[in-house]
């Protein structure tokens, strides 16, 4: 990461958030969002952050997205929420289900908060995390919002990369974040490689024959691969019942696939599980347990070759505390597209230094 | 299946509860133990059923269970409880687990019940169905008591297989069951290709090295693999974490591997969730979007040499029908051990056909 220009999270929030206001997003939900996507950048989840402002802003033009939604909790009992996010962008809906799961945990001891018409969100693990300041655990599950995935066996892609996020705290340590996608690789990788020239490895995706796809630039032809096989298959499926069709929410052919229509509602469905270990046991005596560990797995004998054992969330959190200070890299060709951005919309360019 | 006697389910059930009673388990614990046993070996879970009615009664006559165990609440909030084992048998501990979470669930919406100082109980699959009858999903986690699995790029066997289990009820359809290991090859799997004198296919396990191990008399060299790589890894870490630690129960290093020791107390975590869908919207309704969502997989245009799209449960489903009407049938070598079994306990010998 040498090369290309780097923002400082001040500046990345405040720019995300100029040029959503230039659409007519309110300038307090603006800043919401702009504040998630730029914490995305922060953890190296680039993927999911200021790289979606130009697509989320063709969407908010096309009339798919509600800039004034009306969110609000539609069901509710003591352990769970439905909160209906009336269309609105996914990280206002998603930051409002994990609030309400945490202040139901805290007196539920666990609450699960599920999200309809609501839209893409971000990395999972944004909102994963959000308990954790509370010292509580968060789960995260979502239905993607493209399907690439076919039933195990099958051609027609009826799934999505479903994706699964844990954040568990921990005591002197830092805590375990873990947000996968339930496919070997997610579509943006796959975009990645294409971009760089690249070759795929074997394993990520294979054609309709069922042979090896390794080259990105014919992934049109073929699908991902779930991972462990018909288990990631039927993880995939699971977390898009729970995450979609119990929330009253696009699953399967319903899906819309957000890179091919920007007007219609994709009505995502996600759902948010905060856990409140201190309703379980003592929350010391928790932390101190999980600490162990990781301290445990960090000190395992290792394989040849392997120069360190991680958990998940560790690289993340590096990411995120050497940008922090350094200032957030910006890929040159993404400093374009948001030089070209901030033209367009008339507002001034990214700082970067 | 052709070869091998096959037992009517009552009888086995009866075989199993008899078994116990010799031991000293209570009448009705044995019947409850026994029917949840014979139902492993009904749908197909052979691996969860009479095949551990040996060790169980190896682990009970060598103290490692308590067989009058006060199973009781020890932490409860609206939408959760801990449920303190004291060491009885875990389909006991689990059973009693899972009726508690439909019934709060059925106040709260949603509700997560652990274990802690539990034991093996089974098949996973066995809890997360129990919601079904009460048209409710139910999502089981649990901590394996052998660790087989080192930290992504380690050698230390820390983890465990940690299985995920899922149920959700469809209306005209089966329910989708999902049961899988966080490895690859759930270990059992290993040592009955052993046992058959087969290889394993590359990809289940590695040795010390990271290189394939295929031959399964080599296991104890090598370990399992995690599905999706450091994801099933991360997957494995996190379950353990919500299905153990949390519960204060055994997890990484204190997990004590009960093929070796059959007298320490294992204190085994798992924890069962209940979900309402009728909380979230009308039962009727999801029910019917469950029964979309596999029809529309089940008719996928198919990879060449597929002959049938399967949702999950699919196949246990089929063989619990079959085996209801035709008898479960029961291996000749596992026959053998049951007769030897009888006679050590001077019961009458399993009725087959």
């Amino acid at each position: 990461m040498s090369d290309g220009a780097r923002a400082g999270l001040e500046d990345l929030r405040d720019f995300i958030a100029a040029a959503f206001e230039t659409v007519g997003m309110p300038g307090a939900d603006a800043r919401t969002v702009a504040a998630l996507m730029a914490e995305a950048d922060l953890q190296g989840s680039d993927g999911h952050g200021v790289i979606r402002l130009g697509p989320y802003i063709k969407r908010i033009r096309a009339g798919g997205v509600n800039l004034t939604p009306d969110i609000r909790v539609s069901r509710e009992r003591a352990g769970m929420a439905l909160i209906h996010g009336d269309n609105g962008m996914g990280h206002l809906v998603m930051k409002r289900a994990a609030e309400l799961a945490i202040e139901k945990a805290r007196v539920a001891g666990v609450a699960w908060v599920g999200a309809q018409w609501s839209n893409h969100a971000g990395p999972a693990s944004l909102y994963a995390k959000m308990p954790l300041a509370h010292d509580m655990m968060g789960l995260y599950f979502a239905v993607g919002n493209a399907n690439h995935l076919p039933p195990w066996g099958g051609l027609d892609m009826l799934l999505s990369t479903n994706p699964i996020a844990a954040a568990i705290p921990a005591g002197e340590e830092p805590p375990i974040v873990l947000d996968m996608a339930t496919t070997v690789a997610a579509y943006g990788k796959v975009k990645a490689k294409a971009q760089r020239g690249e070759m795929m490895p074997e394993g990520w995706m294979i054609d309709r024959e069922g042979r090896p796809l390794t080259d990105p630039k014919r992934a049109a032809e073929g699908f991902l691969l779930p991972i462990g096989g018909y288990k990631g298959y039927g993880l995939a499926l699971v977390v898009g019942l729970i995450a979609g069709t119990l929330n009253g929410a696009a699953m399967g052919k319903d899906v819309i696939d957000f890179n091919a229509d920007a007007a219609s509602p994709t009505n995502t469905g996600q759902a948010i599980v905060a856990i409140d270990p201190s309703a379980f046991g003592e929350i010391d005596e928790f932390k101190a347990a999980v600490d162990q560990v990781i301290r445990d797995l960090r000190a395992s004998e290792r394989m040849p070759g392997v120069d360190r054992i991680r958990v998940p969330g560790e690289r993340s959190h590096e990411i995120a505390v050497r940008q922090r200070s350094e200032g957030i890299a910006i890929a040159p060709s993404l400093m374009q597209t948001l030089d070209g951005l901030a033209k367009e919309l008339r507002i001034a360019p990214l700082r970067t230094h």
